[in-house]
């Protein structure tokens, strides 16, 4: 099962993207790529269970990283934040979807198989 | 759409364990879920395109977590490491799939939809 480096490496999963993969981060996407007309912060927030700290932080960095648009303007009379996905950020959550449904269907296609684990031939523990 | 902390954070993602979700400990799983009968040190590290250092740093942090055993043994007359999945960490991996599978679903349940993105009312670009 062995297999050369450059063209087959099954489990590398390349293209679950950094910026991306961190659990607050793809909290974040998620629930943009779920609401599409953008989130107030506050909002945001309790979506994702984050701390006001944590969002800022990540939020700063994914708008870096062109993930999302920041918006500054009231609501309600009252100061608000709205955060919005880019085009360009719905587009690369979405291949990093698609490389996720690839590591669900590998573990899936597995359990189904489902051979029982075998004896560890002439290996002893570490 | 704003909802209590406690009861509904609907992208909070909670099960996807720290341990699990960095992306070279997600190959190493995925390839040892993949194979039942375990692998050999440098089949896993060709299937996951880790270097050696890394892939020893993670096996270890990952027997210590309780989700692979490590066994020692001679194969052809040479030394060799082979990892496998315990019980238990096979049945954690899968727990972990579960929501990965809530995190894909979510997003193209989402895309099916596909509204177009509104305007931003009366807000501003920061």
């Amino acid at each position: 099962m062995s297999s050369k480096k450059e063209n087959s490496a099954p489990f590398a999963y390349e293209g679950l993207e950094r910026v991306i993969h961190e659990r607050a981060r793809l909290s974040i996407l998620s629930s943009l790529a779920a609401h599409p007309q953008g989130l107030v912060f506050n909002d945001l927030k309790s979506m994702c269970a984050l701390t006001d700290g944590n969002l800022s932080r990540q939020i700063q960095l994914l708008q870096e990283a062109g993930f999302v648009e920041v918006w500054k303007g009231t609501k309600n009379n009252r100061p608000q934040t709205l955060c919005r996905l880019t085009e360009d950020g719905r587009a690369r959550f979405l291949e990093y979807i698609n490389e996720l449904e690839q590591v669900v269907s590998n573990a899936l296609r597995t359990e189904a198989r489902k051979p029982r684990a075998a004896g560890a031939g002439g290996l002893s523990p570490a």
